[in-house]
C-alpha cells in the first residue's frame, strides 16, 4: 500500500507502541518509523528488535518532522510529555494517544498544544495483559475496535486520515464522545478490571485458604480473573485516578445489583438467581456473533 | 490399560457425563459404560452419539450390576436421584458424585443408601461454559484436579481405586474434607461466578449506554466476564443456593475490599491502588507455573 503518513512517531515503546510498528510495517501505513521511551533500558530493547526506522533518546528527537506523532504513556504521564513535544511539533501534523481514557487525556494535553497541529484522540480497545517493547505482536489490532473522539472543530480530512491508518493496522475504527468514551469503558473494561483486582486479592488474604489452593484449583473459574489482575498496575492507576466519575457510578450499580443477588441467595430465592443468570446468556451470544470472541469451549484451553 | 471398574453407570449426560464418557473410551478405564438422562431428547442424542454402551430409559436399569455409579445431574436433583437408585445398587458398588458442593450433596445423598454401598463424592474442577450431552470431550479433564471427599470410614481400597480411574480419565486427583472444599471452591469459583453474572447484569441494565456497545467493545475486559456469565443457569442457582454460606462470606469479604478500593479512587490515593494491583500479579505467575493457564497473551485470542 501507499503509505498513509511519511513519518510517524511513537513516545513511549511499551506493549501498544511496539505492536503499533509491527503493525506498520507489516502494512507500510508509515514511511518512516521513530521512536523513543523514558528509560534506557527499554530504548535498547528497542533498538535490539529494530521496532523502530530511528529510536532517539529524547522524545523531542522523535518527533521532529513527524506527520504523526502517536503518545503511548500511562494516562498519568501525558501531560508531561505534551509539553515536552509541543514545542518541536511540526506545523500541520498529527498529534493522537492511546490512552484508556479520553477525557483526562484531552484536558491535560490540549492547552499545551500550538495552533495548526491536529489533535485527534484515539484508543484502540486491544491489549493484554503483558507490557514492554518485548510484548508487541502485529496481530493486537486486528479486528478489535479502534475509538477516536476528535473535538467539535476537528479537520474531517485529517480525522479520515487516521482512520485510514488505523484501519491499515488492522481495527474497525469507530467515533465516539470522549464522556461517552469513558462511560462505555468503564463498563466494559475499567470496571470489571476494578472487580477482578478485588477478587483476586480476597482470594489472596484468606486465611483459611491456602494461597497454593487458590492456584491448585483456579480453573473454575478464578484464573480469568488473575489474568485480568495481572495487568499493569501503572497503567490501571492511571485509569482509575482519571476516570473516577464513571467508574464509581458503575461500581455503584454494581454493588447493588451484588446486594440484590446476595438476599436471593440467603433467602432461598432461585427463581430470582435463574431468571438473572438466564438473561445474562443473552450478552454472550451476541459477543460471540459480532467476532469479539470465540465460542471454542473455555477458549480452547481445556483441550 | 485394564480396566478399573467392570461396569460404570452416568446418571444424567451432560457436559460433564458426556466427557467422562469419551475419557472412558480414551484409557479404557471401564469394561462397559451404561448411562441415562431425564429427557427422552437427551437419551436419544446420546444413543446417536453411542455415548455410552447402553442408553437406558430409566437410572434403575442403568445403574444394575454397576460397579461405579455416577451421578452427574444438578446438585439440587441428586438426593431425588439418589433416592430412585438406591434399592437398584448392587452390594459392594461405589456411588460418587460430580456436583460443585459436596456438604449439601452429601446430606442429600448418604441418608438413602443402603449398607455395603462405598459412597464416596467427588469434584472434577474442570468445565466450560457450554452444556449438554453434545458439548463433552475426552480432554476436558486432563492435567485438571479433582478432588475426592471421603467420608471418615470409608474403605481406603475403594477410594484409591476411583483416584485411580480418574487419573485414568486425566485428572490429578486431591483429598479434602467436605467443608474446606465448599470455601475453597467458593472463593476459586462460586464467588467470581457471582460477580461476573453480576457485571453482565449491570452492563444489560444500563440506560446510557447500549447493549450494541456493550457488545462491540466488549473485547477490553468484560467477554471474560461474558463467558462466566454464560454458565448453566440451573447449576449456578444450585449452587449458590447450597453452598451459601461460605460464598456469602466470600462476597462479604469481596465488598469489604471493593469498598476499600472505591475510597482509594475517590480520595486520589493512587499509591494504595498501585501497591494492590502489584500483589495480585503474583498470584497470576503462580497459576501459570503451576500449568493451570497458559502465559499466552490473551490466550492467544488476539493473534
Ligand atoms: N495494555 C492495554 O491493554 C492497553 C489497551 C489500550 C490502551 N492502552 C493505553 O496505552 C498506553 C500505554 O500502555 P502500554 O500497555 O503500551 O504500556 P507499557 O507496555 O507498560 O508501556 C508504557 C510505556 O510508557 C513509558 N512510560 C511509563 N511511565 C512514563 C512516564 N512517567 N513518563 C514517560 N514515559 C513513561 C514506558 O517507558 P519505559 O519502558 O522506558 O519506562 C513505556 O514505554 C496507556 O495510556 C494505556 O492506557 C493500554
Ligand atoms: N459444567 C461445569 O463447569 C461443571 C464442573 C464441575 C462439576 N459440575 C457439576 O456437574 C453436574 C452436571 O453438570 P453438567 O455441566 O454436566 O450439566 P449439563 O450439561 O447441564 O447436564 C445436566 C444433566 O442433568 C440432567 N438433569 C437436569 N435436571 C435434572 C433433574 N431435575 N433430575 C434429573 N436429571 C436432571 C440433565 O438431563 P436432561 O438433559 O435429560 O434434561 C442432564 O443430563 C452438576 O452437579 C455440576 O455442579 C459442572
Amino acid at each position: 500500500m501507499t503509505a498513509i503518513y511519511g513519518k510517524v512517531a511513537l513516545i513511549g515503546l511499551g506493549l501498544i507502541a511496539s505492536s503499533m510498528a509491527h503493525a506498520m510495517r507489516r502494512s507500510g501505513a508509515a514511511e518512516v518509523i521513530s521512536g523513543t521511551s523514558r528509560s534506557a533500558e527499554t530504548r535498547a530493547i528497542a533498538r535490539e528488535l529494530t521496532l523502530a526506522d530511528e529510536i532517539t533518546d529524547t522524545a523531542a528527537e522523535a518527533v521532529r518532522d513527524a506527520d504523526l506523532v502517536v503518545l503511548c504513556v500511562p494516562i498519568g504521564a501525558m501531560e508531561a510529555v505534551a509539553r515536552d513535544i509541543a514545542p518541536h511539533l511540526k506545523p500541520g501534523a498529527t498529534l493522537t494517544d492511546v490512552g484508556s481514557v479520553k477525557r483526562a487525556v484531552i484536558d491535560a494535553v490540549a492547552p499545551h498544544l500550538p495552533d495548526g497541529v491536529h489533535f485527534i484522540p484515539a484508543h484502540p480497545l486491544a491489549g493484554t495483559e503483558q507490557s514492554g517493547p518485548r510484548s508487541g505482536f502485529a496481530e493486537l489490532f486486528d479486528n478489535r475496535w479502534c475509538i477516536l473522539v476528535p473535538p467539535e472543530n476537528a479537520d474531517r480530512k485529517e480525522v479520515a486520515r487516521l482512520a485510514r491508518f488505523w484501519e491499515a493496522l488492522g481495527s474497525n475504527v469507530d467515533e465516539m464522545e470522549a464522556d461517552h468514551h469513558d462511560l462505555v469503558l468503564a463498563v466494559t473494561s475499567h470496571a470489571p478490571h476494578l472487580i477482578a483486582y478485588t477478587m483476586v486479592g480476597v482470594a489472596d488474604d484468606l486465611r483459611r485458604v491456602t494461597d497454593s489452593e487458590v492456584v491448585k484449583y483456579s480453573a473454575a473459574g478464578f484464573r480469568d480473573f488473575t489474568r485480568i489482575a495481572a495487568s499493569d498496575p501503572t497503567m490501571w492507576r492511571d485509569v482509575f485516578l482519571t476516570n473516577k466519575d464513571a467508574t464509581l457510578e458503575i461500581l455503584g450499580r454494581f454493588t447493588e445489583e451484588l446486594f440484590a443477588l446476595q438476599r436471593a441467595i440467603r433467602t432461598g430465592d432461585g427463581a430470582h438467581l435463574h431468571d438473572y443468570f438466564t438473561r445474562t446468556r443473552a450478552i454472550r451470544r451476541g459477543i460471540v456473533e459480532a467476532g469479539q470472541d470465540t465460542d471454542i469451549p473455555n477458549f480452547g484451553r481445556g483441550r
